[in-house]
Parts: structure tokens; sequence; C-alpha cells
């Protein structure tokens, strides 16, 4: 009974091709120039059948059996093993590796939108290729040529799945506190032994080996986050001896339950420095913008396949009339979808998965320019965007998506409480992505704290510049008026807050923390206003030009217009919550909060 | 590991005595002036130990095990059973029905005390005990002598249960298009026959006979709303037949998994009519009020409970430092409650919790006049104010309390995403909070068109008025200034906003609808300001009079703060949000929702 996915290829094309021109990008990175729209869109196709066909009906299945630990193995649901293997068949996981170990060397972005698609059909299922990607990107970028040539090929092939073993049971957020220690051994090589916690795809028995990126402490390392190193430990060492790391047990959780949570124990296990010592959290950092790019698309994700049940729902469900007369008097009742506040629900979970379709996409093709430009000056302006955007889209994307999935269940009534339909395991399964890779009030700080603050503003100036560059460029544009107007008034209002904020914060640095929360949600209604903007731009465009589907375009205008009348509004709520301060957030004495 | 469960007594005498006054209101209606404070805090206390000693403990277990279906029967957790006894024992089933029966006659606000706290203790337990009162109500309403004598006296003991059966599998939130059918019999009773779907308490080994109170249609009853009659359906007749009603399947649930969701087939069953032919809805809203509080009262258990849970583990676990310099240099770590970012989260579960309490106990005391005035006056205002605030207290409450509920997970981080410390299951057990006894939309549909609108803002006035005396009376206290300045503007705001809506949804009733959501949440908003302020007043009189715990009351005031500061300005968005006006809601055709 549970919604049928279906892949949006036709909104994920207008992202790509409409909006954001990849194949003009990449006429103008020599390293990806063949990656032309033919292409593109044959790889979505692929992979949107695949996650139809094969992923999306392992969803609640995977869910009711969750995986299963028996004397140190994991097992994972019924019809893993086999869509893991098709997609290794498939060649799925090499779609952005680097062409020396066996990868395609496309864009970072062909590859999100698999992950989008994967992760939409059934996020349990993608964290295990998610994972390795994390895994890969480490090895490529700080691995020796040695390491590079053990590690990679079957990595990229996906024969290997790999982890990231980072948090301990003390330790989460603050992994300048980890225990987990690394000795030398006589052969260069090093015994680590401790535990972590909360390691994805950290066993399974999806393939042959599974290779963890392991933070640990060498001897007489420096107190804190600059005495942490970086460690591959192999399941199996590369002579086939199985090491002794394992699984002491597996989480039982709220969600994603056919993602295998594992402690892992390191008895001695034999790891091998990656990286130079002491430096392991710097050569982490190369993986977990990855991570939280693609926990940002857990977010739009769940405001996808939230909104694709709901809509069904909202159509087929008969409930009163709606309250101008009956829309349908022949039917015993009218369709939910014509009463307003079953509108205002969709038209969210639209919003936000459109929305954040363009800002995840948008995201990535930084990346592209990273890997591709051959212009110093264009990575590093990619960068610096990129830099800014994450926890943006890390943290407002997963917070929205967690919204729009619960409006799923709403939509739906009380079925939306019974698990058959599939609603209710959309919000289990994404109230995590508020949690791993950084909390929202991690991301908070990040932004407001790291982002912002220390670099005087720099990076939120480029952003506003680029909002600014496109305000003016339109501002002859009388239909555009209706966004540009707001949106221009928010550019400013962003940069005034800011400064307010920046200038308490010089008196006592506590203040950026009791901000940075509303700050980051501002930011991320402001960030979505300029992104649903430059959508009705292009959508009025190709309406002009009469191309394409004049209603799809149609609908993109009336998104941005709902965007901006209901949505946007909750920025003033946030200004106003800064406004609050500081005092009403520290003078409650920690005694005093119960009795 | 989940976290001890204590009951808040101290915070319940506060609402009860100090802000509500209970003996002196007590004292002046003639059937309860025998309930004097040492009455009330003894029954609170025995219900804390009961709640804290026999009901927490079941909870995690509950939840794990769940209710399990075989031919028929309903097994409910390891535990329930012995927990039920006791509660029979203890008489607290009977603690507000009318003595002629077997009930303790006490006003309808003790039971509400220990609804609160088995709610927060064990929310599926307390479901089985909660329905019994809805189908108490209705027979001690509606029935007839012989009724009553055959029902009420197991009823109240708790020997028997109540259930109340009304959606049907294509008929929820629109009861006028159920089809479950009566046809009379020979000797005065009827036939039912019909499928009813999520029926709470629908079988289960707690009790000895089950007595459904059933919605069907009389053979050529009008269509829609105005042709339902009620009946009494029990599971054993009066002689001690089985009756043929029987529990088809049990629904596998996103929480509450203790409390038995039942599909019951009614198939030629003897039921007995209750109430006039044709007016069963207007009978089934007695009850339906009842379940409204019952349900606003799952809100305030899940903050309550969540904030208890988060409150322990900001405490006790330690993670990054102070941003103004470390609070604990001695430990390697702070404890996260330092973390302002978190102080926002613990304060707003708090500011719900304590808030929630008031308005339901508020609410509560109004049936306490509607029961026990001899004023016919005093009658009306209490039905009046008892009417507005139902849809405000529901929706809003549990919205605000599924908040809090997901804001005890992120205190956690990761670990709240794992079942054992039993964050994750208060979210789930909350979400159906939302749903059932009409979801927040069908709520706040209620709250503007019914109340409001279809008053001409007659019973908002009613309230308004409370507002604007307590204003009024405090407005040379300085101190309360930063309290009532806000609350008077947003006093008048409300009056101006609806007024505007009001004058727009003469030109279109779907305004209304398009306004609502936005409405109920701002009303929810300001009523809990009104609360807060008067709780303010009521500390700042105890502190000056030297009474009691000084840091009690300070935290009081400091929390008002908070609210005011933090959460108040949320009406900003859903202000501009109704601004944002019907036509993007509309605008869309149901075709171009997707593509």
């Amino acid at each position: 009974m549970a919604f049928q996915y279906k892949a949006p290829q036709r909104d994920i094309q207008f992202v790509m091709h409409d909006v954001l021109g990849l194949e003009n990008l990449y006429a103008g990175l020599p390293k990806f120039a063949d990656t032309n729209r033919e292409l593109i869109d044959s790889i979505v196709e692929a992979g949107a059948q695949f996650c139809e066909g094969e992923l999306a009906p392992l969803n609640r299945s995977g869910d009711e059996e969750g995986c299963t630990f028996n004397n140190g193995e994991v097992t994972t649901p019924k019809g893993f093993k086999e869509a893991y293997a098709k997609y290794v068949e498939l060649g799925f996981g090499a779609l952005s590796a680097e062409p020396e170990h066996g990868g395609q060397g496309l864009p970072p972005t062909i590859g999100i939108a698999l992950s989008e698609m994967m992760g939409t059909a059934n996020w349990s299922f993608g964290m295990y290729p998610g994972l390795s990607h994390g895994a890969i990107n480490t090895v490529e970028a700080h691995g020796t040529p040695e390491q590079k040539e053990t590690y990679l090929t079957k990595l990229v092939s996906g024969e290997w799945t790999g982890t990231m073993c980072l948090t301990e049971p003390h330790a989460g957020s603050d992994l300048g506190i980890i225990r987990t220690k690394a000795e030398p051994n006589a052969d260069g090589s090093y015994a680590i032994t401790g535990t972590k916690i909360f390691i994805s795809a950290g066993e399974h028995d999806l393939a042959d080996n599974i290779i963890h990126i392991t933070l640990a402490r060498l001897p007489d390392a420096p107190k804190g986050t600059k005495g942490i190193s970086l460690f591959i430990v192999p399941k199996f060492l590369p002579d086939g001896t199985r090491n002794t790391v394992a699984c002491g047990s597996i989480e039982h959780k709220m969600g994603i339950k056919a993602s295998a949570t594992c402690v892992m124990n390191f008895d001695n296990a034999k790891g091998f420095l990656i990286g130079p010592p002491n430096r392991g959290l710097n050569c982490m950092f190369t993986f977990m913008n990855t991570a939280r790019i693609g926990t940002a698309i857990q977010g739009l994700a769940a405001a996808e396949g939230s909104f694709q049940g709901a809509l069904e729902y909202a159509r087929d469900r008969l409930a009163m009339r709606a309250l101008s007369g009956p829309a349908f008097p022949e039917k015993e009742a009218d369709p939910i979808i014509v009463h307003p506040a079953v509108r205002q629900l969709l038209l969210t979970q639209k919003a936000f998965a459109e929305g954040g379709r363009l800002l995840c996409y948008w995201l990535s093709t930084q990346n592209d320019v990273i890997q591709g430009s051959e212009s110093e000056e264009a990575r590093k302006q990619a960068d610096e965007l990129l830099s800014f955007l994450t926890p943006i889209a890390k943290a407002f994307l997963t917070e929205v998506g967690y919204e729009s999935a619960n409006h799923g269940v709403q939509v739906y009534g009380g079925h939306g409480f019974i698990r058959e339909w599939g609603m209710e395991q959309i919000v289990r399964d994404t109230r995590i992505a508020l949690l791993y890779e950084g909390t929202t009030q991690i991301q908070a700080l990040d932004l407001l704290g790291r982002k912002v603050l220390q670099t005087q503003g720099g990076l939120l100036k480029n952003f506003t510049r680029i909002v600014h560059k496109f305000a003016e460029a339109n501002k002859d544009n009388a239909e555009l008026a209706q966004f540009l107007t707001p949106l221009t008034a928010l550019n400013k209002e962003w940069g005034d807050l800011t400064m307010k904020i920046g200038m308490k914060a010089m008196q006592n640095p506590n203040e950026v923390g009791a901000a940075a929360v509303d700050y980051l949600f501002y930011s991320g209604y402001v960030t979505l206003a300029y992104l649903w903007a430059l959508m009705a731009k292009t959508a009025q465009d190709k309406i002009a030009a009469g191309e394409g589907d004049k209603a799809f375009y149609e609908a993109k205008i009336k998104t941005a217009q709902f965007y901006f009348k209901k949505i946007l509004p909750r920025t003033k709520g946030h200004v106003e919550a800064i406004d609050g301060g500081l005092d009403v957030l520290m003078q409650m004495d920690v005694e005093s909060f119960a009795f």
C-alpha cells in the first residue's frame, strides 16, 4: 500500500539543464568537457530505473526486517545483497571516481543525482555505498600511491565498502577527546585499540571487505584536536588475514533500520597511517564536506518522497466538501486536495523538495568546479561558496525535510501513523539527518562562527553579491518584482543582522551561540528565496521562448509565489528571536531548570 | 538507560493552588466544596507514586513488546494486566465519576492531574482507562436509567472498559459518510453491521468486558451527519452471551505500540440505542470535548517527559567548551547545558510543558464550573471559554509537544535516535496526537470557522477581555510591563487579524481554510503568553510575600522572560503568512503539483 516512488526526472533535468546549464559549465571545465546532456540524461534514466525497480520495493520490507546481528556478523534485510550486487554491476559506485582506479571520472553532480534517487527510494540502502564515497575521497586525497593501489580499485568498483570511524561512546561532536590509541608496530603499521560507536556500514554481508578509516591517537600525541591521526584499518588485511577489528553489536534505532549502525571494537587491530601524523582531523574534513552534502540530500529525499506519497493520497482520499461548495457533487465527498490547509502542506513539501534539489545540485557544481577548473580564482570562489553553503544545506534542508516528512504523515490523517502506508517511515528515517554529521546546532555554530564572523562577513558577502547581481540584472523585469523586491530587502537585512550579532559577539562570545540556530534558519530561508526567484526567472524565460511544457514552467512560478508568500514570512520570527538576545538563555541556574 | 520519570508534583501544586486557587474555586461550587488542598495533594501524591513506580517502568518494555493479536484476541505487553489491576484497586478510574455509580465525585481537574502523570509515565497504558472516560461520560449524559444501571458501575470501577467506535476505512474526519448499519430487532435492540477502524482499546486482556459506544445509521436515516445514531454494543451482553462484535486485526503503528488499535467487525452485533435517533453526532460531542482535552494532555506529557530526559542528559554529558571559556576546567569538557543552543532547546520544552500544564488544568476547571456551579451565568461563561480554548489546547499543545519531543532527541545527539534512551519513543508516541480526535487542520477550522467567525468574534472577545482585565489590573506594576506591553499589543492584533480574515471570508469561504492553521498557531502562542504573564505575576506575588521557595518562583519569571523573547516572536511569521492570502494556495491545478 506504500506509495510507489517515481524518480523526478523532469525536475532533475530542469535543475541540471535549465537552471544550472551543466553542459555549458562542463564545456568550460576541460576535465569534464565530454559530459554532455545526452550522457547526463542517460545516466539519470538508468539510475531512475534502478531506484524505482530495485531499491524502492525493498524500502518497507527493509524497515520491517532490519539488520540482524549474530556473533560478530551482520545480515542485511532480504534482497539487499542482490540489489547491491546489481548496483556494483551497473557501475553506479564508480561514476564520480578518478579513472586511474576504475572510476568513470564524471563530475560529482552526476553522482548527486543518483544519491538523491537512491536516497528517496531507500535511504538505508544508500548508506552502504554512501559511506564508501567518504572512504574513497579520503584515500584519493591523502593516501600514498601504495595505499591508493591497494584500496581504491575495489572501493571504487564497490566490491569493497568503506566506513568512517570517528565517534566514541563519550565523544561525538567533540572529537578532541577521543581515546582510541595507535601504537607503532615494528613493520611501520600501527596497533589500533579502542571502541567506536555509531559506525554506519561497520559490518554487513554486502561486500568482501570493509575498509575502516579510523581516528586514533599516537603515543604522546598532543591533547585535543591537534593530536588525532587517521588510519586505514581493513577488515581483511591485504594478505587476506582477518584483522582484529570486529562488530560488537548493532544499535536498535528509531529508523534507517536496514542500515547497520555498529559498535566496532579495535583490539590491537593493524592500521596504516594515512596523511601526516596528528593531522587526522584536517584530513577528515575532506570527507566531512562530502558527507554533509550527502546528508543535506537526505532532507531533499524526505521532502520529495513524502510529497509524492501525500500528493497521491490527497488526490484520492475523499473527505468533507470544499468550503466554497462541492467540487465533485457526484462523489460522496471531495478529494482532500480541494482544502486550502491540505494544499498548504503539499506546497510546503513541494517548495522544499524542489528548492532543496537546486540547493544540493548547485552546491555540488562547486565541487565540479573545484575538481575541474583550471582557473585558481574560479576554484577559490567555488570553494568559498561551498564552504558557506554546506552548513546551510546540511542543517536547513534536513530540518525542513523532516518538517516535510511530518506533513506527509499529516496529509494521511490517522493512516499516516500506520506503518504500511510508508509515511511514518520517512519521518523515522529522516530524524537522524538532524543529528549525524554534526547536529543542527553544530552546523549553526559553523555557519555563524567560523564561516561568517571569522571571515569578517567575507563569505556572506560573496553570496549576497550573487543575489545582488541577480536582482540588478533583472530590475526592469516587472513580473519578477514580486520576488526581487522582498529578496533585495532580505539580502540587506541579512548583512545588518550579521553586523549586529558580530558587534554583540565582541562583548561576549556566547552571543554567537545564542543567535546561531535562528541565524541558520534565517539564512536557509533567504538562500531558498534566491533559488526560487532564480527558478521563476528560468521558467519565465522558457515560457517566453515557447520552449518545453508550459504547464511545468507555470507551476514553477506558482510554487515560487507560494514560497514567498507563505514560507518566507518565517524569517520575521527568527529575526525577532535573535533580537531576544542571550540573557534569557543564560540567566537560569542549572539547578533551577526543574524542581 | 531511559530516564526515570519523576512526577512534577511541585509544579502541579503551583498550577493548582498558586495560580488557579482550586480550594477557593471549589469552596464556591457546592458540589465540590469538600475538595480541599489536603485531599487534592494526597491524591496527586498517590497518583505520582503509582505512575513513577508502576507505569514508567513498563513504558520502554511495552513499546518493544507491543500488543499481539491472535485469533480475535489481543494480549497487552507484560506487566500491563497487573498494573491495570492495581489502577482499578487504587480507585483511580473512579475519581471524577458520579457517586451514584461508585464514583468519588471529585472535580474533573483532579482526574486531569492523574491523566497527565499517567500519560507522561506511559501514554499507551493511559489509553485504556482514557477511552473508558469517554464511554462513561456518554452513558452518564445520554443513557437511560437502565443503561446507567447496567453499565456505569463496572465502567467506573474499571472492571469493564469502554471504546468509542467512530472511524470507518473510508470515513475519518468526515463522519457524515459512515456506512455501519443498525437494523431494529423485535426486542427493541438493534443489529449492528459494519467495520470500524482505529478503535483504541477495542480488544485487550485487561478487563472482563468492553463496552463499545458505536456510531451507525438507522434504516432510512437522512444522509450526512444528521442521520447518525449512537449505540451501546457490549462485547458480552448483560446476560453473559458473547456478542458478535470482534477484533479482526490490530494496526502496526509508528508509536503507542502497547495501545491496541483495532479493526472491529460488527456482524449483526446486538446494540442498544443511546440518546435520540439520528442525534448520535450531537451526543458524541459530549465525549469529543473530553477526548480533545485528553489529547491536549498528550502534548503536555510529551513536553514534560522529553524535558525531564533532556535535562538529565544535558547536565551529565560532556562535550566541547563553553564559548566564553571552560566552565569546568577540571573536567575534560563542559556539560552541554553550558551551550546557549542547548539551553534554547531545554527552555523551549520547559516553557511548553509548564505553560501547557496551566492551559490544560485551567481548561479543566471550566468543566469543574460547568458541573459544579449553581449559577447559570457562570456555567455559560465556562462553557464558552471551554469551547473556545479546546481546539487551541488540542492542536497547539500537541504540535508544540511534538516539537518538544523532537528537542529531547536533539539534546541527546546521536543517542537520541537510539531506542534504549527513550527519547525517540516520545516522538513516535506523540506523533498520533496531531492526528486523532481531529487533526490540527480540523481543529484550526473549528477554532476560526465555528468558534470565532460563527460567533461574530464573540468567543474570542470573551477571552481577550480576560487578558485585557488582567493587563489593566496590573498596569502600574513596573516589573510586569515586560510582559504586559507585548501582551496588550498582541491582544489588539488578534482582534484586528480576526476582523481582516472575517471580511475576506465573506467574499470567499476558502479564506477561512487558508488562514486557519496559521491563525491557530497564532492563537496558541498568544494564549500561552497570557498564561506565562499570569504565572510571572503569581510568582512575583509569592516572592513579595516571602512565601515558598524563592528559587522556584524566580525560575517561573525567568521562563516567562524566555517565552516572551524567544518563542512569542513566532507570531510575526504567522501574521505575515495569513497576509499571504489564499491565491497562492489555490492557483495550482491539481495536475500541476507534479510532473
